[in-house]
């Protein structure tokens, strides 16, 4: 109480609290979009920022944080005791990089089933167990609005490239905690970060 | 040697490696643009992918992928046993979310510099010792190349909005392990990926 106080008289006296005034798109793309969003800062000046959103109009505008952009999956193959992590060639990365399998949640599509259907197309491995699903988290707050849920789940099955498409170059890899420990110490390959935070904590404690 | 052999037959039979063919900037913004990426898929068909970079020139341009952009720091204060977490205004989000202290890389400057400044400029707390730090790891490598480093410290002193910039609305958090698990199930906040995973991790662990 007493903080929330102290916060509200630092606001006042600043001048107010931040506020959203307009937003411009500046791009037309397909699938990725820049925005140009003015806003009021503490001072009562009108400043701009720049977003990147993978939606028509940025959650500031709809309002619509309830689900996320798209999910990231951390699977535990229970037969071979280790995790499941690809390597995946990344346009933006103009190269190859090591994480977790991922996907885009299709319009009116459930959590559940996007993670069912890409950790098939990437993998070829199926889902036996989903056992946790985080709420929407975002991925980089002050460049983008993009949410991701993290979803923990058991699989099984063999490694198939079947499901790839065109744009897809990936190599399905089991990982066990040693393995995790090397990879997450390696600097000559590109990790994204989540899984780079996961495999730490699995490679420290053996668990997920 | 054997997954190696059958990947690259696997390569020639689609057509061949994924690879970047152009880069075009189609924005000309101060901190964020949008570029185009025309590359060839396995098909051999030249398809394009829209990025979001902070750099003049990707990073798949310039090679240039040793440091990273920014920071994300996480603090842990020795004398209080708890970790501390910002909840800070994000223009992106319009409106308020949960995450660790972060900040750009400044040229020339090194990551423990960036680590020191940014702790203090958010908070007001001191480094007192770096734990650890990751290579440079891929925020969201579907849509940009941007990149982070994980920083674990040590801190002490007291929370302040001193060094706070016109344009950040910070309230600096210390979290305990139960207070942890409590947040990392709350839907109605918003949180960072970086920050619900190495929370999770804490609030069973009781360790980062």
């Amino acid at each position: 109480m007493l903080i929330a106080f102290f916060n509200t008289v630092k606001r006042l006296y600043k001048g107010g609290i931040m506020k959203i005034q307009n937003i411009d798109k500046i791009t037309n793309c397909r699938h990725l979009n820049l925005y140009e969003i003015s806003y009021i800062n503490q001072k009562g000046i009108e400043k701009s920022w720049h977003i990147a959103s993978r939606a028509d109009k940025p959650k500031c505008v709809t309002g619509q944080f309830d689900m996320p952009d798209a999910v990231v999956i951390v699977p535990f193959h229970k037969k071979k005791d280790k995790l499941v992590i690809i390597k995946e060639f990344r346009v933006p990365l103009g190269g190859y990089q090591y994480g977790f399998p991922a996907g885009l949640v299709d319009e009116g599509e459930k959590i559940q089933q996007t993670c069912i259907r890409e950790l098939k197309e990437e993998t070829g491995l199926n889902i036996t167990r989903i056992k946790k699903i985080s709420p929407p988290v975002y991925s980089s707050s002050g460049m983008t609005d993009e949410s991701v849920s993290m979803v923990y789940v058991e699989c099984d099955g063999k490694p198939s490239n079947k499901g790839n498409e065109d744009s897809e170059d990936i190599t399905t890899i089991f990982i066990s905690p040693p393995e995790a420990s090397e990879l997450c110490k390696d600097s000559k390959i590109k990790l994204d970060v989540k899984t780079w935070l996961v495999l730490s904590s699995f490679a420290e404690s053996g668990r997920v």
